[in-house]
């Protein structure tokens, strides 16, 4: 892609509501524009991103065979009446009437839909365990929207849910969901932390949030550093080793907020060892058993005749929300590094010209070309500006690597730079293994 | 993915209201579940079947420089009100409250927001001309929704937006489009018929519908037979050439029920070449120039210093719509064919086995592996029934080609059968590379 082309609007005024780091790179580089409160449209490097997060999502949830369906983002209040969750969910959940006069609602989660499926189409103990997912808009009209995609109303989520006979079953499924989102997070280049949590509106007796450490997070979290030492390598997805993940990292104190208690804090961690920071949400799950499967009649028969209410979980990531955390992880003084694994580009290449000499475009061109012969992801930045300018934009854009051409770089040594590196001088051959590994 | 383990719910019961033969087969393979009138939820082998064709409208969009970006599905009201058409789109448009009271509204299409986002980005003739599309879900509040995915309420779709300087410009842009769309629908294995058509509720002088025949279209058409002789690869997308393209499908009398005349019918087409029958709409293009331009202000500058209501089309493609458009077009005698690049799996392994002899089944698993390894997306059939039960099952599904693992295979000989055609006795490595081609 050359850079002229793109649809990247770069704005230097930014709204006096952007507040925090993500928010304004975001507008800044031409990722999002509001389009009403709460509210955004993805423009294409903004997509590009969630998308590749997306696709992270989607591939981890494959791997532990969660299998992907697609629920509508309108659904009928009945079902919610059946729950009874329906008055219970208050204002953040937009309430729409037809054109008949039917009471329906811009879906924010899928507990009663998910159930709904599953009820009609599971009758027995010989289909479980199952999971399933979708990944999908959502809507939750909050009261005071705010931090760009990081609290906005409408947003894409990952929602899974498991389905299984009994506890100890659907204690798998959990523990294989719980190892699953921090391979995702590593995937994303994140250090996601799952924290003991409350259980809010959807309700169950365990849960786990995965947070981010980020100055600028919601959330607060209280926490004995040595969480951090674990390393996700000793584990796998095999029970026994499920187990002992979660035995280890439950072991370590690291709680929310509502969760917190200051005696039992310095009575489990020493002094030395207490972290009290802020965090980021970007994962949630939830372990409610028959919550929703008995009010919905969701049942199934066991081996021995009987009939048993399917006990489930459900377990939430915020794609969109990602994007976000992303930046307030990785935006810093002023450069944005985006990891590899998301970045909109691979490489971009930037080439000092003007209209009187266009030699370094011409050479950066059959560059590009090289390239793009590849599979690389490359964009070129062909619009004329002086290279200080240039060097501001891409470190908003944050594209990880740089091909630099001006004078110094020779006919076969190119200069080459991983953002917050130093340049080095290295043959196209050596840029592109660099690139493809 | 083995049968047992995929969530594949399928039913013998359909409702009444069920009348047409994608209807009837997308609930019985169980590739969708109702939630509410109008509303489905799309199950996973309907989910993959149509995340294929999105990928292939993507493709071709990219192809010609239209650039991907997504807007939200709820918008403010304040836009439309601003372009004049709150008023005028009647009931079909989903009106909603938040609790804030703003009017809102589920986007039923997009050219206000898309304008919005131009104008406040784009302000010279340089930038131009610029594509931009996305692929997201809309809401049409139908009073009688029906025919499964045809007619839904909640439908995926797949809108584009071009912006030109002036008229010449803007039809090269349409032409394009026109072009992309008759590749789009090639690759998807069927024949799209570009039709003159009205222009409705979008506005504009120039509109082509795309229809595929079907009996059980609700499309009236009205052509002449030597359309179908026109050969898309005569033609590419250079200017001239797609000029061509397009004054070669003019020449030939094609219309839709509103632009119907019989006069001119019977003038232009001589009796014999004269095809009168029904079709589905899969596609539709606008030219409509500054009809929204001019009262959102989105004006750029031209070359010689002037404000220019910026030139727009729009152009269309029922992304979920095409899933039941192309069963109604390729299931026919009970027997369903998905073409090759929309399949939800590549091949199905179907082996005859019973609890007392697993042997086929032994061998069928060895197959799939080696054709896992190959990255053949491979369903295999590991479900306790008689044959026949298990081929009227796979006739629904549709999977185009089957290896039957039975008696008649051998050791090194097995029996591979392309759907609708004879089955016959071939090395795994031969099925393997007419798989891949």
């Amino acid at each position: 892609m050359f850079l002229s082309k793109l649809f990247i609007p770069i704005t230097k005024n930014l709204p006096s509501d952007a507040k925090i780091k993500s928010h304004q790179l975001m507008l800044r580089a031409g990722m999002i524009k509001q389009s009403s409160a709460g509210i955004y449209s993805w423009l294409p490097i903004g997509l590009k991103v969630m998308k590749k997060i997306e696709q992270i999502v989607r591939e981890e949830q494959n791997k532990i065979g969660a299998q992907e369906l697609l629920m509508p983002t309108i659904q009928s209040a009945d079902i919610w009446k059946e729950s009874g969750r329906y008055n219970d969910y208050g204002e953040e959940m937009l309430r729409i009437k037809d054109r008949q006069g039917r009471e329906m609602l811009y879906g924010p989660t899928n507990e009663e839909l998910i159930t709904d499926i599953f009820r009609s189409s599971v009758k027995s103990y010989k289909s479980l365990p199952q999971m399933l997912y979708h990944i999908q808009w959502k809507f939750r009209d909050e009261i005071r929207p705010r931090f760009g995609v990081m609290r906005c109303r409408e947003f894409f989520m990952k929602d899974a849910y498991s389905f299984d006979l009994d506890d100890n079953s659907a204690k798998i499924s959990y523990n294989k969901m719980f190892f699953s989102y921090l391979k995702t997070f590593k995937r994303l280049g994140l250090e996601a932390i799952p924290m003991a949590a409350d259980t809010g509106p959807i309700g169950g007796d365990l849960s786990h949030e995965f947070i981010i450490l980020a100055e600028t997070g919601e959330s607060k979290i209280y926490t004995d550093k040595s969480i951090f030492e674990i390393d996700l390598n000793n584990y796998s997805y095999d029970n026994l080793s499920l187990e002992k993940m979660i035995k280890d990292y439950s072991s370590v104190y690291a709680v929310t907020d509502e969760k917190f208690k200051k005696a039992e804090f310095d009575k489990k961690v020493n002094k030395q060892n207490q972290l009290i920071t802020k965090g980021i949400e970007v994962g949630h799950i939830f372990y409610f058993g028959d919550k929703y499967s008995k009010p919905l009649n969701c049942f199934v028969d066991s081996q021995d005749g009987k009939k048993n209410a399917v006990k489930m979980g459900s377990y939430g990531i915020g794609v969109s929300r990602l994007v976000g955390a992303i930046i307030e992880a990785k935006y810093e003084k002023e450069i944005m590094k985006w990891p590899k694994a998301v970045s909109p580009f691979d490489v971009v290449i930037i080439p000092s010209f003007n209209k009187n000499n266009k030699e370094n475009l011409t050479k950066s061109i059959k560059i590009y070309e090289e390239l793009k012969k590849q599979n690389i992801d490359v964009l070129l930045d062909d619009v004329e500006e002086n290279m200080s300018q240039k060097f501001k934009k891409h470190d908003l854009i944050g594209i990880p690597f740089q091909i630099i051409v001006g004078s110094k770089s020779t006919e076969s040594k190119i200069e080459f730079k991983e953002v917050n590196s130093e340049s080095s001088f290295v043959d196209l051959k050596d840029i592109k293994s660099k690139l493809k590994s």
